[in-house]
């Protein structure tokens, strides 16, 4: 990953500015906070690579059971260079540690993010 | 790492029979499912490297908040290939997700754990 | 219950092999260890017979939090025999130690249970 | 705030005879013990007054991740005499201990909460 | 169990005053509460009987992580008429749905109570 | 309190020196974002008190089940003006939220904090 872009930008693409849209509007305090600690102080120490701090976050949101920043975070992940793979073994590797029930649910919200990759790519160009 | 080595055996290292041991005082067929289902199923399935997984399980064990395992995983995760700087980043790491309490708790088992380490070490060969 | 039936189709009764495909879509490893180990080992066990079983499944599902997997298990606690007071029982005695937020929470999960079925044996045979 | 108005219906205005019976087609003893311990014991207590008891109750469900309680507690917030400002404080504290995702979470149940009543404000008198 | 007997006399035994001064000492009101609400109120509910109450509680307190509680209800459980091996097929139970290292605690504190009841059983009569 | 005087001054007394130095020696990093970010940035906001911060502190830990810094925020809180009635209050009002056990927890800490207070408030001059 070069340099010049920062973890948020490979983790959200194009999706970026309307997620830090959506955060400002919701109080432009918390989005600067989850911008310049959460992002650009605590993604951006060196150390570990974003892939692997993409399937940390995965498993801490699984944790948690927060569905939405979830199926980011999974995007995020393959963003980050995971491949589905890796990112399922992630999911899987949770279930001694915090039980079945909060692996379904996270493999619940990979399967709408890959439902919707695979109808994006199937779609005709101007779809 | 070789084949030959289960993941338990690197995990635990020269602890192994006696964690197992302590288990199966609890419990036989506990014993039994840990060693079965969480480490030879889950933990020796391809497609993520063992220091990941490590990283991952203190992940899950600093979330739940359990430190007498996350100690043992930190142990485990620098076994595994982990350095202590990777171990540092992956608790530091959690802190936006799951706040700083959490964190704090962890760094006191990683501290005590390095601190037991440095004493073994500067210690007379007999000691 | 007779020993020829498992847990698991006790439980999800005519729905079980839709739940089970549904999780095969989701991962088919999950799947595999739901059916495997969750149920076809853990349910299976002597020592505890299926509605006390259901119940402390409800009680679990309703302290994790997770709506759909409880609502399964509260039809599935009626299957195995549990009578509706059983299970409204069951969901109050959790008050104490978990609170009422999550109480309430699973009594609508209940609601919307025992309202579809009301609905089922209230509609007309072909209905 | 009246000695004669009670803690609940402070907190729930005129929704208050909807939500008790709602929770009593739930349960009418779950009901009860909200109503009596719960509100008439619990938050009648002297010693902390209604609104401070309101930013309590938006923090303790922002940390159980219960957003539809969260909802009504924090227009009981505001109707307790709480300022936008001190609910948005209230929720931004809670980042340090918790982490972001809860958070945002609440801040999303904060801001369609807001949008109701702007949009109830604008509408025409017999909208 | 003779109506004549409350729930938390059976559960606390011989233990139960010193129990309760011990909260009293905490709070009085806390332990009126817990005596009122969750013992005098809760527990004395018709339809679930008390070994399965004290069962539901040790599967509450697992999830919790709340290791002394949990001992309580352990010995609570037996005083209510479960088996060792009930109470041990309760405390496996919860592991596919909340993961080993609760299960791992409970066993733990389940270990600690048997000991001291071996210890007691062979001691000498005045020891 | 005067503008010159930072939260964690007050929060912490005479002990912020050596709470500080233990974090540091846990790890820098997380200690300076828990001073910049935590103290200098979240508790120095203004909108809401630093006595109505600090309850909320002890509610957060409480609900987290963290003993050793809810300890320090129950002084924390006595040191920002709570009265000792104040703080029962809170941590009583947590009580439907959340459960007894959590409670009854973070009341056991109360206890060892004004145990020792007491104990140094009658000791001699020079004890």
């Amino acid at each position: 990953m070069s340099e010049d872009v920062s973890a948020r930008e490979v983790i959200f693409g194009h999706q970026h500015d309307r997620i830090f849209e959506r955060l400002a509007a919701l109080d432009p305090d918390l989005a600067g906070y989850i911008r310049d600690f959460a992002y650009d102080t605590v993604y951006e120490r060196p150390g570990l690579d974003l892939k692997t701090r993409e399937l940390l976050a995965c498993t801490l949101l699984l944790s948690l059971g927060s569905p939405d920043e979830l199926k980011t975070h999974l995007r995020g992940a393959m963003r980050a260079g995971a491949s589905e793979q890796e990112v399922r073994e992630t999911l899987l590797f949770a279930a001694p540690f915090v039980g079945f029930p909060r692996v379904v649910a996270a493999f619940a919200q990979l399967r709408s993010l890959l439902d919707r990759q695979t109808a994006t790519e199937s779609a005709p160009p101007l779809g």
